[in-house]
């Protein structure tokens, strides 16, 4: 339930509605406008109480159900479309941003190499997997701490904030204290636990679509995250789970215009995941652009073919330079900067 | 098996090639080009045939064995992309061609003020609907025979080709008669007889991708069309079905990278069928072009309120030609025309 | 809408509904029972007429509106389960029936041979396919009437019924001439022209259900069948096409008590296709009997390394024989005979 | 890499296979059979290490590559099904065991009504849910800590052993110290760390089957709980996600032969979660003993109409109790106790 409280209304008006709701077992989440309040009444009986009780209170303008399941991703609880801060670099304005680094932090050496290529042909973010989440216990699990300094180096150098993925509640202290924005895997879209040690930082965060998840349950799981009181998330498409056997996963395109309509958080795209190969990863880069997308973010290795991980997804650095600059145009012809 | 023969190869030498295969019970396709003649040579038993025997033949200059299970589709067959005229309307080109009308044709005032206005707006070529699959046998049908006719008389007021679906292998000559181009629908992507009875039209053929089917049953599907010694079809890629609910068929946009790689047929797009809401038409559109489709295939409707069949998806006719502007400046944006 | 005429309402009562049924534009199914009539009223706009008009009417005993998109294929128009006759075979009764027999006709040896073994292992009915939808056109497509005159001579020696597919409606005539049972492939269920093709026929038929449509759609396929006037279609699952790649296509085992519920038409199961390997039939041929199914339809090739179609998935004889009696003791746990 | 010990070998000799191991940088499991030894290497590098460098060593009978992704979870390792004991109970075994009760632990009353019911139907483990993974932060989480106590009551009460999921590394310890068994769910399948947590305790697992992974996806995840040391998997198949929208999720039958020939871990089945309605409950039952599961955990509930979670799927008592003779019969007919 919404309750929008009047132009003007009063920090005690707007304290009534906060105490009015948890004397009936709500929990209350506050948007606080520059010149509009808007309190979001939360918990699993809203149905069964009336609006009434809110609507006749001082300083209230209207008081709205929200029909979908979702309820503080919604576009109903938050019109206006969100824009999460990273490090001074603006994901979800008019400017697409590209992130982009390799799979996983292998060696200082190539980390360095791969950050100041992307910095170069004008990536804004640096992405690098410390923590690899991998089908078999028996393959590289990433360098883990070691990855995380690796990556605060890289930050120093280049001046790229760093995004990297956690994949344990209890290492979420740690990574927050390198990272610049955190990053939750396709595979932990659904692990709540997770999520909410997350969603109590306060900080940035990138979460991927399960790859067989919808996307009422992937804002669900994004009401996990602002669930814990900030506004930070950015949701990632990266390819769905289909019969199709000549790629990894399916991009789901049609998902940008869905997400863009029903939710007011920044919508970016991985093409490398879903197509699985890099000659395939310009097209769909672009196809991301033209559809909407307010961000990218791409596997770039300085050797692609001695990756320890995904080597195949991965662009080369020549590779990368020229889609940045083919990027660009597409991002024009759709009124966006790069 | 391909059979590449010497540039200025002689007809009788092309001639014993084909003798030999015929007699060791292949199938044969010629594709003559301007300086150099390729052989297909097929069969269910090529895989036991040795390439010596063709490949000492005077003339010969090499014989390769296509991995893929299509072949005539495959760009091993044919390295260089196929362009299809449609009356006059080239299809694979560097311009991009837009072909839009209704799900079905309804009447001659629905048609005619459609077919005038996706004109107007910049479309090449007029669809509609005479035959209509439907999934419940107490649906409207179609107009059937009156709709081609309806569509023949479009055509001779706006001079636009016009393309139709054909579900009946006996109808194949009725349609053909008719229509500029035959269409056959993702139901029907399997029909291997109504595949043969419309290959052996030699006519321009959009062949839809049957929402359930694989990359490479498609182009088997397009094998099938081509086997009868034509080399018109059109792949049509309009959404695949998956577990996601929010949308009626999710496109898979990776598609066209894969088959420009794989196939030397034209790529075009139906992003009504796919996103099955039109407020998420224009957005796919995009991403088509931006990946690199040949060509879109889109619902207008004059009225998509009052629509028999498929009205939630059909643009109106304001928003399509608002669409088509934004269309050419992503197609400028990649390279191409409109 | 469903109009359930009084015990013992006279014929020109009956007549009286359908008269007024086809001035309003409806089209008319009768279902003859021995003591009582209902009349099915079809069309596209049911929902726009109210049912008073019926209801008025002498001899009405109920008008009840079905709201499931299919109808005829409805337990709403049957509640009785229909019993399918095949040559004498009851197909829906007590007894589980079993179906068996090679994927493809090969030659008369192969056919006999499979014949005679299948019928001494105790299967009811033989199938073959003398028409074969092959993904390639370049693959064996069956020995066509040559296999429609072996199957004919293998009931004659055996006095089994024999089941095969149709692919093109304009071989139905044909097919129906040598066949007791005609079969609908999974690529040909939404093949419109050919549902109604055959059910024109008035003879039994298998429809597959295709590998990538849900249960509504199938019903709706059988309504193809219905609405040409017989009652014979009996529901064929042989798998559905899902992301797991460890088999050809995963049996919807959960659709068996779904169709019990929602239709009166018999289902029988497919192992062979599902499973695709012949060492995985066994286990889900028990499944399908234990979930109630009441038929099985399986491969049986008298030498299965030597198949030109499918041989992975064929039994050998011994496995067939052995599985027959491990499937009698199942069929008695849950009250059926074999 | 799997190197058997030749009967009889010393400890010695099996020292020095591990010893060896462990200086070319594998990891090392063994299997101490009554009359043989079997020692697993592990790593990500085995490919690269040739298997003569151990075939020589004393003792080795030989040394064979596991094929598979997977290695601890596979038949190649263990050729003898693994039997799991649970408080006293012997999952794997001839016996089919059955585990039920409700899926969320609600209160007192609920639960022990629930146990002593299913006792008295014969269910042999006791099910409930403490801490429940919902799709929406504003959905009941769960009796958490007190549910855990509630269960322990219920043990003592009626002797049953109990099994409840855990959904967060740091809950692992807490769990493990009232349950008899740990459940790790569907949307937590590929939640390394939480697997890893959990193989740590060498306690029985239930290892339910993410609902979009393959079956290779699955066995793997089953190898992050055995590396650990432990052999105490169960795996349990709970439906997939498909585009079949009859059901909330469809059962993969055939998942029960093919687990069965590439694993020697137990399975079982959880119809409840796949039907998603109770009245499909009994035949998918029914079908998973037919097909060979060792196994079933179904969602049992005094008053299903009234349940905080799921009550659509849950069976009443006496339906539960009316399954559990049918399932007798059908367990029978396979050669099973139950």
């Amino acid at each position: 339930m919404i309750v929008e409280m009047r132009t003007g209304a009063s920090r005690k008006e707007v304290d009534d509605v906060v105490e009015k709701a948890k004397s009936v077992g709500l929990n209350v989440q506050l948007n606080l406008g520059t010149d509009k309040t808007v309190v979001a009444l939360l918990g699993s009986n809203t149905g069964q109480i009336p609006t009434d009780i809110f609507a006749v209170l001082p300083g209230v303008e209207s008081v709205t159900r929200i029909m979908k399941p979702y309820k503080l991703a919604s576009r109903e609880f938050r019109p206006r479309s969100t824009v999460v801060d990273c490090g001074g670099v603006r994901i979800g304005g008019n400017k697409i941003i590209v992130m982009a680094g390799p799979c996983a932090v292998e060696s200082e050496a190539q980390l360095m190499e791969a950050a100041r290529a992307v910095k170069k042909a004008g990536a804004s973010i640096l992405r690098g997997g410390a923590f690899k989440p991998r089908t078999s216990p028996f393959s590289f699990q990433g360098l883990q701490q070691q990855g995380l300094e690796l990556l605060a180096r890289a930050r120093q150098e280049t001046g790229l904030p760093v995004v990297t993925e956690v994949v344990n509640p209890a290492d979420v202290d740690l990574v927050a204290s390198f990272a610049d924005m955190l990053q939750i895997g396709s595979r932990n879209m659904q692990n709540y636990a997770l999520l909410t040690a997350v969603g109590k930082m306060h900080k940035p965060v990138v979460l991927k679509r399960g790859f067989a998840n919808t996307i009422t349950e992937w804002l669900l799981a994004a009401d996990y995250l602002l669930a814990e009181g900030g506004n930070h998330a950015i949701l990632c498409e990266r390819g769905i789970r289909t019969f199709e056997d000549s790629i990894r996963f399916s991009l789901d395109i049609t998902a940008i215009p869905v997400l863009k309509k029903n939710s007011h958080l920044p919508v970016i795209v991985d093409p490398s995941h879903a197509a699985g190969h890099w000659s395939l990863v310009p097209a769909v880069a672009k196809a991301a652009v033209a559809a909407g997308a307010d961000g990218l973010i791409i596997e770039v290795h300085p050797n692609p073919k001695e990756a320890l991980v995904d080597g195949l997804q991965s662009l080369s650095v020549s590779d990368f330079s020229r889609l940045m600059k083919e990027l660009s145009t597409v991002a024009a012809s759709v009124g966006r900067t790069m």
